[in-house]
């Protein structure tokens, strides 16, 4: 294993170290790990907070700041955040109008959100956690009961940072949100097992002639292994396995998320796949991310995250936005 | 080798249908494989065309747009595009004002630009071309006589495409991308090689203990073959290298530039320790990039890019710009 890291024990800190040092908008609460827009709360503004494991930059910490996330807690690799964390993030944004928790379903996540959540509520702090579980790979996999959450946490931190920053009122964020969720499907592939800092081997063992369909963003596995197969197919299997879950249609908001090591060049021919795809089932890309936005460290692969637009959430998705990885509009 | 494409042959192909269904804002010319800004060319503003092999991305289409450039023309990977490429590309984006050619240091590029500008020239079309070539790791390589251009690219295209923006003349755009380039150094590591699609194998061998320090974009041999270190070390021989060549003091944009195969959270590590290494010199970060914005497929590994500020530059560097790649104030 050759990382560009100090050492196993250090990668979160180092990175944080380095989000602090590369922009000036964040402020990184080293002690308490946690990483908040500098400006500190904003009166009146529910707060966004959202976390979990490290490894997938630039979720969370990455979608920290104007139009977005108000905090991230990012947890060691592949690890929840301690619910400290949250409660932290939490008091940190707390601008007297609620905060909303932004947790993708992993049990870890799960626990130590709600525990958090009952501790920010003893302190007076009103809490709601919306749950993302897009992933339609599978149910009650390694991590989950029920589904897994994925690529619609970008989508959903987006459309409810958006919404959050017009003063709208706590119950209305966490209903925009769930409609995220709610109307958001993904699935993914891995070309290759990513390596944790800490093990030093990959996680699970892929040949050269097989991929795994549906894998999850820590490397659990997904549906099937299955030969390798070209872009369009690969895209295919992804978008039928949405298309079954969420009949796909009208205008759409559609990410190709590289999983951290897969080349731009090749995130551009899948995305040109899954926009056929969509054609081909009466879906039109009105709206679309190409990049690396939920990886798992060095993984190869990709994701597909569709959302069924409406007239309000195109409006929020194309509201302005100021994070290191989403920044347009303003 | 696991690619996430269709076949060797229609990558890069396969990639600008990608490009042209997820960016409304560019127009891809299929035909004559440019890259051009959807409005067409403005009347009364030098044009501003840059290009090389492909699998650099989101060099050079993604920084195709306002305030950066007007035009890509993008090779096979690691190919030059061909003269009829550039003059295409030149003439789509020839608003009346001159054209300049963002030019990087490679022999195939240098030589199929100057074709390229002669025949412009021949055309009616005024055309001034910059050479990129901040690469301090080595001179005359293998592809390249004198030092080869890289990361600096970006930030020539930026600053001089803000300028450009401005309604400046020829004369000056190109001053100022002279002057960028100037004031610009980089040094690369690279802890894998890349694969291209058409050879299917790495394009050199390096054990699991070593590094190449001063990688070319292509995979060029750099100064040494050397036992790999940590983060530190590692940008501490970047830094030294630039250092000894361009002495660094005062406000720098500095990027730390992923290749293409390493994951964001080690950028990040890199870049705190960067930051702490510049400061040790006197330097003060005072604007900066993380990410994948120069890649060499799935390399694994970083590149350092430093820049001289000045009070122009910061402000070019500030101003709005609006690409897949670069996005903000606008």
């Amino acid at each position: 294993m050759k990382k560009l890291i100090n050492g196993a024990g250090s990668v979160v800190a180092d990175a944080l170290r380095g989000i602090a040092a590369a922009h000036p908008g964040l402020r990184v609460d080293a002690e308490n790990r946690i990483v908040v827009r500098a400006g500190g709360p904003s009166p009146g503004k529910v707060g966004l907070v959202s976390g979990g494991g490290s490894g997938h930059e630039p979720l969370h910490a990455g979608f920290v700041g104007y139009g977005m996330l108000d905090a991230a807690c990012p947890g060691e690799v592949f690890t929840s955040p301690v619910p400290d964390q949250v409660i932290a993030a939490s008091a940190a944004v707390h601008g007297g109008a609620g905060v909303l928790h932004v947790v993708k379903n992993y049990t870890g996540d799960v626990l130590n959100f709600q525990l958090a959540a009952e501790l920010c509520a003893e302190e007076g702090m009103e809490v709601t956690s919306v749950l993302v579980d897009d992933d339609v790979a599978v149910r009650d996999s390694l991590h989950t009961a029920g589904r897994r959450g994925t690529g619609a946490t970008v989508f959903v931190e987006k459309i409810a940072g958006a919404l959050a920053e017009t003063g709208a009122p706590l119950a209305e964020v966490a209903r925009v949100a769930r409609e995220v969720n709610t109307r958001s499907r993904s699935f993914g592939v891995a070309l290759s097992a990513c390596t944790t800092p800490a093990s030093g081997k990959p996680t699970f063992e892929l040949s050269e002639a097989e991929v795994e369909l549906g894998i999850g963003i820590h490397g659990e596995p997904g549906r099937a292994r299955a030969p390798m197969r070209d872009a369009r197919e690969l895209t295919g299997v992804a978008l039928d396995a949405i298309h079954e879950d969420l009949p796909l249609s009208g205008d759409v908001l559609v990410m190709v998320n590289g999983m951290g090591g897969t080349p731009l060049i090749e995130l551009y021919v899948a995305f040109a796949e899954v926009a056929g795809h969509l054609a081909e089932r009466g879906a039109r890309v009105a709206r679309s991310l190409v990049g690396d936005y939920v990886t798992s460290l060095d993984m190869q692969g990709f994701s597909v995250t569709v959302c069924l637009l409406t007239d309000e959430l195109t409006r929020l998705w194309d509201a302005p936005v100021e994070t290191p990885a989403l920044r347009w509009g303003r």
